[in-house]
Formats: C-alpha cells, sequence, structure tokens
C-alpha cells in the first residue's frame, strides 16, 4: 500500500470576521497555492469540505473557485471533529487507489451551528458544551484532587504558546489569577478556560508516495490513525473524568504507526475546554490517570516536548470544520522544522488528537518527517 | 487489493412523513437488521451518513441509535449525489485497510434544504432546480428536434416502473396527455416530468470481500467507480443538452470494470425532471446524441435491459441523501434476481447514475453479480 504523505498546506488568521463561509473556504486554498506554485491542480482528483455549516455542495464549489476539477467532491461533517474525520476519510481515498491528490478544506463562521447540540435530549436544556464541560471539571477536579489554579495553567500556557503563533486569535497573555478572576459561566467554568468560537480556515493537500516527493521538500508522512465513537448522547460515557474514545483511538493509531507514546515529540490537543488537555493527556497515555496537570506542570520548562504549540483550541481560537485540519497543520510545521519560536527541539514524530461533543468520539494521527 | 461487496441492504417505503431526520434515518437500518439478523454489528466499524439535513452530528447519532460503536462516524452532503459519494467513500475505507465494514445510511425529508440551490449567483432569482431543467428541456428539445410528447414518455414509463415497487411513493400511473396537461411550472417543464421531493431512507452496507463472504449468501461487488466534478454553477457547463460530468464519471467507471456499456444489463439513471434520462444515456453511452428517447422508445417492449426499473426518481420520489442508496439497493436486488416483477433476465452486471444540480458533477457505479 502506498504511503500518504502532506504534500502542502495552507492557513490563514483566525477571526472574528463576517465572511461568508466560501469566503472564508477559499482564504486558505489560496494561501496553500501561493506558498506551493509548483503544484500542478490537474493533479489534485478529490476536494473535501470540513465544516458545520449549512451552505450546501460547499465541495463543487470550493472546487470551481480554486479551478480545480475533481472526480470527487463534497462536504464532510462531524462536529469539531470534522477536520480529522476529512483527513482520514482523504488519507482512505488515496490508500485506496482512488485518488492521487486530495485537498482537504476545513473553515467555520463564528456562529456556527455546530455549536449548540441541540440533537441531545440527554443534555436537557443544557445544549451548549459548557454544560457537559462543567460536570468533567467538576468531576474530574474530584475524583484526582485538582484545583481551579491548577486547571488554569491549561489557559495561561496555551494563550502564551498563542502569542507566537501568527494566525491565533488571542494575543494575550494571562495569568493564573487571571483565569480565575475571569466570568463565571457556570460554577465549574471560567470564560478563560474556555475556546473561543471564531472564523477560520485552513487546507491540506494530502498525496500518494510518489505525488509527495514530487511536490514537498520536506514530506511529512501519516503514519498511523485511529478513531473511536463511542455515543452522541454525552450521558452515555462510561466515566466523566476519563475519555474512552481518545484511549481506544490512541492506542490504535500508536499500534499502526508501530510506536509507543515516548516516541511522540510533540502533541496537538483537543483542549476545547481547560479540563480536556490533562484528561486528553491520561487518556493518550501521556501520563497516568490524574496525573495530566502535572505532566503539564513539568514540560513548563522545557523545549524537548510541547503540549499545543500553536496555543489549542483556547489560544488559536476554535473554527469547528477547520481545527483539525489547523492541528495537522501544525505538527507538520513541527517536524518540518518551520515552527519559528514555537518549534520543538528535534521533532521528528507528532500526534494529534481532535474529539467530538465530550469526547463521544475521537480521531488521533501520527505524522513522522 | 480486496474486493468490495454489498453484503446487505435496508429500505422502507418513501413518503411524506413528518418524521425527524434520526427517526427516518434509523428506519432502514431497522429494515436492514431485522432482514439479516447474522450481521454482527461488532464488524461495523464505519457509519457514513448520507443527507442534506442541517442537523449535525447524525454519524454517531445513528450509530448510538443502531448500538454500534464504530471506529468513524459522519456525515456526507454533496446535494443529490449525497448517497453514491458516501458509497464510494465507504468503498475507500473498506480498499485502503481502514475498515472491514461500513454502513452508509442517507436520509432525508420532504423539505429538505438541499432543494434550494441558495449558493449559485448565477442562477439569479431562479434557485429551484426546475430553472436548470427548463433550461435543459429547450435547449435538448431544439438540438435534437424532440418533441414535449415524446420527453413524456420518460414520466410514464416511470411512474409505470414504480407501481411494482413497493417502496415508491407514486401509486399511479399516467398517460402521455396526463403528463402534457400536468400543471406548467414552466415555459417547458410539466409537473410530472418533475420528481418529487420526499421523505425517505436507505442503507447500505458494504464490506470486504472476506466479509462480503461471510454474511450474504448472493454477494453483489462494486467493479467500476467514476466521478467528476466540472463545476458548481450550471452556468459553466460547456452545453446545456449534454451532461459532461455523466460522460467522464461513466467511461471512468467502464475501464475501472473493464466492461462495455453493451455489458450492462440493467441501470438505475438520475431522471431529477424527464429530459435528464435521454441526457444521461447518451452521456454513459446507451445511445448516440439525441438518440436517448429511441432508446427509451425501443426499450419499451423488452425485458432483457430495463432503465429505471423502481421508477427512477420521478416514480420512486427523491429524497435526496437516499436516493443514490436507494438506486444501488435496485440494482443490487436485481442482480440478486430479487426484484420480483420488476426483475430484468438474467441481469449480470448494473449501472448506478447519479448526479447533482444539473450534472454539475456525477457519480456511476458498476455492480457485478
Amino acid at each position: 500500500m502506498t504511503r500518504v504523505g502532506i504534500a502542502a498546506y495552507g492557513i490563514t488568521p483566525f477571526s472574528t470576521d463576517d465572511n461568508k463561509i466560501e469566503t472564508e473556504l477559499f482564504k486558505s486554498v489560496k494561501n496553500l497555492f501561493e506558498k506551493n506554485p509548483q503544484i500542478n491542480r490537474d493533479v489534485i482528483d478529490t476536494v473535501l469540505v470540513s465544516t458545520n455549516n449549512n451552505s450546501k455542495y460547499l465541495g463543487p464549489i470550493l472546487a470551481e473557485m480554486a479551478d480545480i476539477q475533481p472526480k470527487t467532491a463534497h462536504s464532510i461533517e462531524s462536529l469539531c471533529n470534522s477536520g480529522t474525520n476529512s483527513i482520514v476519510s482523504a488519507y482512505s481515498y488515496i490508500a485506496s487507489g482512488l485518488a492521487e491528490m486530495v485537498l482537504v478544506s476545513g473553515a467555520e463562521r463564528y456562529d456556527s451551528p455546530g455549536q449548540i447540540l441541540e440533537w441531545d435530549n440527554s443534555r436537557g436544556e443544557f445544549k451548549h458544551p459548557i454544560f457537559w464541560a462543567s460536570i468533567f471539571s467538576k468531576s474530574y477536579k474530584r475524583e484526582f484532587s485538582i484545583s481551579e489554579e491548577q486547571l488554569a495553567l491549561v489557559s495561561v500556557k496555551n494563550h502564551r504558546h498563542a502569542k507566537e503563533n501568527p494566525n491565533a486569535i488571542s494575543k494575550k497573555t494571562y495569568t493564573i489569577e487571571d483565569v480565575i478572576n475571569s466570568k463565571k459561566l457556570t460554577e465549574d467554568l471560567r470564560l478563560l478556560d474556555c475556546s473561543r468560537p471564531c472564523t477560520g480556515s485552513a487546507s491540506i493537500l494530502l498525496a500518494s508516495e510518489k505525488i509527495t516527493k514530487e511536490f514537498s521538500e520536506k514530506p511529512v508522512w501519516i503514519s498511523g490513525i485511529g478513531q473511536k465513537t463511542t455515543s452522541a448522547g454525552f450521558t452515555k460515557n462510561i466515566s466523566f473524568n476519563s475519555m474512552e474514545s481518545s484511549k481506544i483511538a490512541g492506542q490504535t493509531a500508536l499500534n499502526m504507526a508501530n510506536c509507543g507514546i515516548d516516541q511522540i515529540d510533540v502533541a496537538e490537543i483537543h483542549d476545547a475546554f481547560s479540563v480536556c488537555e490533562p484528561m486528553a493527556l491520561e487518556a493518550l497515555g501521556f501520563s497516568k490517570p490524574g496525573e495530566g496537570m502535572k505532566t503539564i506542570e513539568e514540560l513548563e520548562n522545557t523545549n524537548e516536548f510541547k503540549i499545543n504549540p500553536r496555543g489549542g483550541l483556547i489560544g488559536s481560537g476554535h473554527p469547528l470544520g477547520a481545527t483539525g485540519i489547523a492541528q495537522t497543520i501544525e505538527i507538520t510545521q513541527q517536524l518540518q522544522s518551520d515552527a519559528n519560536k514555537r518549534q520543538v527541539d528535534n521533532a521528528k514524530r507528532g500526534l494529534v488528537h481532535n474529539m467530538s461533543a465530550a469526547a463521544t468520539s475521537s480521531t488521533v494521527l501520527v505524522l513522522e518527517r
């Protein structure tokens, strides 16, 4: 089976712009082609759009805007996980031989309909994700005796990282006190514990081994893929302080990549809310149960391993359909030593963790240079 | 590479029911499992939902309703072509080795937002598909000297076929005069020339060669796949009386299946409007340019080759996301000799043609027993 590589990417600043979805989508595609004039559009035979936007036929619309006449073009939606699901789908088109080169383009508007979980009646009146995040925070703090101040470090770190990411929506740094004193949304959640809905776009071009080597001087390969859906309603989670779907997806991805978690040099973790970062680190095996915050604290003074170097969702902003693609671009830049001040020393292998709706589904990718 | 087969299917009557999309989706999945109790749900590792509905996270929702915990679950949208695009995506998951068995489930409500082409500014005020269909009809009739009466035969035939399809929305037969005298929607289009938006659901289970043989006594294989997107806006079509994307998709599918069009015994053709059927027959090579209606007339008295035996979109109804899956189920039933009064004699190889938005994109599948 052919290896699947990342031949190019494009990304533009996340914002609160009121762009039409087509306009926003096209921004990162334009950026991709401007940075990679060597790419031959005739080779692109699939266009996948990742979004929660209600507009229809965005695949063919984007293809027409980008002057591509692909075989396949459609949209993919799975809430926050849409971007990584689209990358896995692109991988399957190439690995199966149906496609040589796939453009995966994600975009969202700040007012995305994917932010309200209308469908989950188990949430009662609490259809906004902050309610599951509150329950997770309360449960996690209680189970592992973690304080509000400790959890606040996630937000402090990720806002600090985001300052070095020119595409991040946040430009400010905050102290632990700033987080604790920010607006109280629920008993267990402050405003600065939350990722911000925003407008954003990110695009990635995947290709077969041959084509990737032809178009990219520093190819990055997708060596591991893991996905798991445990349910849709979050009350079906077996626990509110662990992420079962992320655990299974992570193990599957590491098995496929034939490596251990200790061989990962840099990771993008889905931190929609502060508590998600330690919980995901534990699910993926970076930390023992309850020790995710300890890991984060220990990493504060090292440059050998970084979690969420681009600032995570909390610092970068969270344009749902674009998030998984932006995460994958960050790891690609790290492995290509193109991450500037965010650069991890000698990064050879990176991991992307993305998930939807209280980790009822997760996708994990392992990337290698 | 493993062959990909159809291990099972489920389909329920198309209607004007006001069901929630989740309820409708689940109907055909329930039907699939009731008819195939031998299917082990633990083997299903991907769930793809084909729909234009605006509800989010339907992949995981359907998985939870059906008691499946897949790796991958998401929704796919490409207007009318969504169902066949989803089947091709399922094929790629299996052929790439990422999945063993994929449930593809399509559903739509009668009030689908996919019916209004909000995005195509080239349509001016005419955002409903009847306007491109009118232009196609006018152009086709003028170019090939075809009369309104001749085109009406498509509707007469497909309504007649639908009478033998227990899942079709239409239960009536009509004469050429009935079609001509039905409500005039535009200068070139009568009500009975149009497929009817409706509520409907259809599900199909694709699997690797090994698993298909394990679960199905009469396996049907997907031997050819062709897809092409030429644009999104229909005014970019190079002609209004031919279907370029269908032509390319058809050739690709036949090449992959290593067969000629004369080896196809039965075909499902996307007849959203009467004129689409002869145009598609010409694009696919069943007829010479301008002779699609001649082919349809010649086939009236034979049982050796049938076009749209289930009644097409005009007779069956057109629940967008379910249509491509329902078409594929019809060909499967034909190849399994399970089509009852609709059965074509000795059908060994069948073709599915689906398309979106004035044939700006098309998908063609070749199925073999």
